[in-house]
């Protein structure tokens, strides 16, 4: 094993509205990890891989996803974030670098994953908001919407939270609290776990935002839960573009 | 005069960012107000002009801009906020209606306009705030930015804070209020007054943000206040894209 080489985790923020996801197996459209690649790889003069933490959607933003690579170079730690940000579309920003040890890995390590939500429940969509925000015009109960929620936080089979087409190998999780607060006209759902299926979070925001409407109660969604089918669950997947990550909170490393 | 004709005020909130401004007499670009005569004209089946309040530059963001439009429909005041917006991109919307007299002309009448200028004070800038936000990377002190911003409150000529292509009779205005305030690391500048001068609040906003920095202090704003020149403000006009027209409270209509 060579010394020279470090292992750097940077914390990313982007805007998800131009990109086909975080990253993506098929074809070669615009990811996130791509951009991230091509910057690191005109700063070191060579390729460099990195390894994402959280594959967030085509059209989901974050403020707080991770991604470790290795180097070789010299640069401090904390001088990466300015040298890779000139090498980047204004629409991603690495907003912090530190060295970790040359074994971690960002998706073997257990983590606490915050999920934002938003919600503009303005009568008419305010087109300030439409860019980060799934406009619902019917006014929300959030007191319904928090009853709601407390079924699903513990550990639960989330099939009927999870799309069909997931590929995991169980469909069991731990969410370890969901909290819906309202702010004049937004609503904000914040959905914090050990880890998410695929639209599981857009899933429980599409749920709750039945219950809010008066459509489902807290009974209705122990039974969505013990249901364990996606096709029990009547509600739709809420809009990618309302959905943020907030943090990753990588329970190794200690508070970031 | 035809009785059956009524006049409609409408409230409009549109993202700036594509637009070349609320008008443009030159040529034909896209614009807010063409966009809401095509839906206009297309709702009553013939052309129908609108006289707008505040022609907003290319780029500048409207919660609360005003046009009024003279209609011969039946449609109640009420029912036009959601048949307009149908009818147009969904970077604009028209927020309510109401019908004011025949002779209510909107830019011959008192008004108040609240105008919000947003800046991002993070170190990186934040991508979910490139939007809406100047991105100013050094920590601004916002007790300097209210200092610096108090000569500036009352009625002056403020030739030094208007774009030299400003086409204006008088170069004296009255601001009622500026306010600057901060959330974590957003700061938002709040101008209040009787009517701005082409770039004006940008060129206060850009004044203040060299304040903050220390470059600028209050006795500086004053004197640049009194030169009425504006190669005597070494402040840069701030970009467009931070801000954004809060309201226009007509005097003569009471509270919105």
């Amino acid at each position: 094993m060579n010394d020279d080489i470090r292992r750097i985790l940077l914390r990313v923020a982007y805007d998800g509205t131009a990109y086909h996801g975080f990253a993506l197996l098929k074809d070669d459209s615009e990811t996130i990890e791509g951009h991230l690649e091509e910057a690191l790889g005109s700063l070191h003069g060579e390729p460099v891989c990195v390894i994402g933490t959280s594959r967030t959607d085509s059209g989901v933003h974050a403020l707080g996803n991770a991604v470790v690579f290795d180097t070789a170079s010299s640069i401090p730690a904390e001088n990466f974030p300015d040298a890779i940000n000139t090498r980047l579309p204004s629409d991603i920003r690495v907003r912090s670098a530190m060295e970790v040890s040359s074994d971690f890995h960002p998706r073997h390590t257990d983590t606490i994953k915050t999920y934002r939500y938003a919600i503009d429940n303005e009568r008419i969509a305010d087109p300030l908001r439409s860019r980060y925000f799934m406009h619902v015009g019917y006014k929300l109960d959030t007191d319904r919407m928090n009853e709601a929620a407390s079924p699903l936080v513990g550990e639960h089979d989330f099939k009927s939270f999870c799309s069909v087409h997931t590929q995991a190998k169980t469909t069991v999780r731990h969410i370890t609290g969901i909290k819906v607060e309202r702010n004049d006209t937004e609503i904000y759902i914040t959905v914090k776990g050990y880890g998410f299926l695929y639209n599981m979070v857009r899933i429980i925001a599409g749920t709750l935002i039945e219950a809010g409407r008066g459509k489902l109660d807290a009974g209705d969604v122990s039974r969505i839960l013990q249901a364990a089918d996606r096709s029990a669950n009547p509600a739709p997947t809420a809009e990618a573009k309302g959905l943020t990550l907030m943090d990753i909170d990588f329970l190794s490393l200690g508070p970031a």
